[in-house]
């Protein structure tokens, strides 16, 4: 079996971290940043504290971020980096704020728009600022993902750009940071990265420091996500969390996810489910598809995270969206299913040529029926 | 908790990747390079055939080496490196070669010794040429790690250099060069990587990534190392061995090895036990010590690697080194009960204070007496 592997994102993992982002910087030179953040950051005082901490190291703040971040976003990001001159960047937040950043750490050293590298008549070369990437859920893992996801709300395309560049140089990893997270985001989040350990384990480019990782992200996740959904209040719950969010997203850097992320696209596009929700959806149903696939190494991953087989890990998926209260049903989710047929259609997403499982319309169509 | 995590060698793994030599040092812009390698290789044909798969590109032979590489061969080596203009190495071998090559990689970039700054006087700054790390044995993990033991025979000094110079800037590693490695060395270097998983899983330092590693290379160890040594030629557990030890050597680079590696010094000093098979002596006995430590995890480990418990685990370790011939007490290995005292005192290591269980002279003496 041939593979490869590298990971150059140096991580930083313990409560209130953030305390100490002033000697990070320090001990790293880094001299004239700017904060990039989710706005609910700039009105809860979060943004104003890490502000403090950086002891005046963090000299401009940059919080016009969107859900799905834009390329116009990423241009006026990048156009206070170049007017500016700023050395490096932080940012804090969920998946939105991070991608924006990765995206305009690169682009500030060009005099282009993000646009022309988003629409590929241009691409980027290695020139980059430092990013910092401080994560405030417990989810994306894309503090150590040379992913960024853009739309560009004038050709309409909402696609991944991906470049070495966007690894940030270090992800600190601040649990105390989670404790304020909402109940049904903790669970929908805390879904993700248990869709990012499982498919990163059964993805056709699946690779043995990846497993050895998924199976230690998805083990923390059987444990600690239903205590953390249920008391968010609960330290050591958000810390194995955070652990389990990081190493997953070290897991399927590589590897990449399949089916449930290739399915989950359409059901966040088209039904409005949030993301990890949307993976979770169909997390149990391909658990139990991909159960016999490549001689069962799934079976010997759930008996190694404590379940007699994979189906019986499907089972528990199962059990624990209930009791989240996630959408279990084509009712809940609220899919006729007269629009089965293009939702099927729609879950031909690349990240699905990478399920071990051969899928096409008419498997997936199946599946999606099955979920009544 | 707090922990850092940081791995920046680039792996490639898979059988016959030496032949794709050339391909690889042009895509990482590879032009002028030395091999250097054990002298083994220099008589047993493989220097050729790597010169071969290398079509021009290493212009370059070192192999000047002996098992303990001394400050003199560094040097040696380097000033090959600044007369020639060489732009990058290549270490073909076990720890020897590699150690050696790390430093001659930095020095020969100063117009000093290795030994000025083996002794301390000197510090090394971050100028260096890529080294690219191919190792021949499943065993020592120094191709993902940045030390470099080093003797020098004029001062009597046998002690490690580290610097983040000395990460590789690839690690190939070829599973099917160690199809030929005789069976003791096979067990010997087979025990050392087991001690690596174990060490660094108990170690104070542990933190999860490498808990994580540590877990996947022990389990692969136990299964597939007495297949590899009764049966050289299974290439699926030369595969899999190659996978343990360079998972195995990510696995200890940071939390460092405990208790048993502290003893396996004094142990190849004075009574020539080789370095792994010096490890697995105290291993199964460690694996008692540190049983219950730390609210019993080692119990928790065990159990995931398919063990009722540690103790039942460190049962498995006394019968592996006995099936392989290894020694198992102090008879076996020469050492006199006299000399048990003074052994107990030069196992006083600096890794002994990772041992999660306090260790001093008289715990040491007492674990050493249990061996006979």
């Amino acid at each position: 079996m041939n593979w490869n592997y590298s990971q150059p994102v140096k991580i930083i993992f313990g409560n209130n971290k953030i305390e100490e982002l002033h000697d990070i910087f320090n001990s790293l030179g880094l001299k004239k940043g700017i904060l990039i953040c989710d706005p609910i950051f700039k009105s809860n005082g979060l943004m104003d504290k890490i502000l403090d901490f950086s002891a005046g190291l963090l000299v401009e703040t940059f919080y016009d971020i969107t859900p799905n971040p834009t390329v116009d976003s990423v241009d006026s990001c990048a156009a206070i980096m170049r007017e500016k001159n700023i050395e490096f960047a932080v940012a804090l937040g969920g998946g939105s704020s991070l991608d924006c950043a990765k995206a305009a750490c690169s682009v500030c050293k060009t005099p282009y728009s993000i646009a022309d590298f988003h629409s590929g008549s241009k691409r980027l070369g290695s020139e980059h600022i430092p990013l910092i990437a401080i994560p405030t859920t417990s989810g994306t893992g894309s503090e150590v993902t040379p992913v960024a996801v853009l739309s560009n709300p004038h050709s309409g395309v909402k696609a991944p750009l991906v470049s070495d560049n966007f690894f940030p140089s270090h992800a600190i990893i601040d649990p105390a940071l989670t404790l304020t997270v909402p109940a049904q985001v903790t669970a929908s989040t805390g879904m993700d990265v248990l869709s990012h350990a499982l498919e990163a384990f059964w993805s056709l480019n699946h690779q043995p420091i990846c497993d050895a990782l998924a199976l230690h992200a998805a083990k923390l996740v059987f444990k600690y996500l239903p205590i953390a959904y249920a008391d968010g209040s609960n330290l050591e719950a958000r810390e194995k969390m955070s652990e389990a969010s990081l190493i997953a997203g070290l897991a399927f850097g590589l590897p990449k996810t399949a089916g449930s992320h290739a399915c989950s696209f359409p059901l966040t596009n088209l039904y409005h489910i949030p993301h990890g929700e949307a993976c979770a959806f169909t997390l149990d149903a391909f658990t139990k598809i991909n159960a016999e696939a490549e001689d069962g190494r799934l079976h010997e991953f759930a008996r190694a995270a404590g379940f007699e087989n994979a189906y019986k890990m499907a089972d528990t998926i199962s059990e624990m969206k209930k009791a989240m209260k996630l959408k279990i049903t084509l009712k809940d989710a609220g899919i006729p299913e007269d629009n089965l047929e293009e939702l099927s259609r729609l879950s031909q997403h690349p990240n699905m040529l990478n399920n071990p499982v051969k899928m096409n319309v008419e498997s997936i169509l199946k599946m999606y029926e099955s979920l009544i």
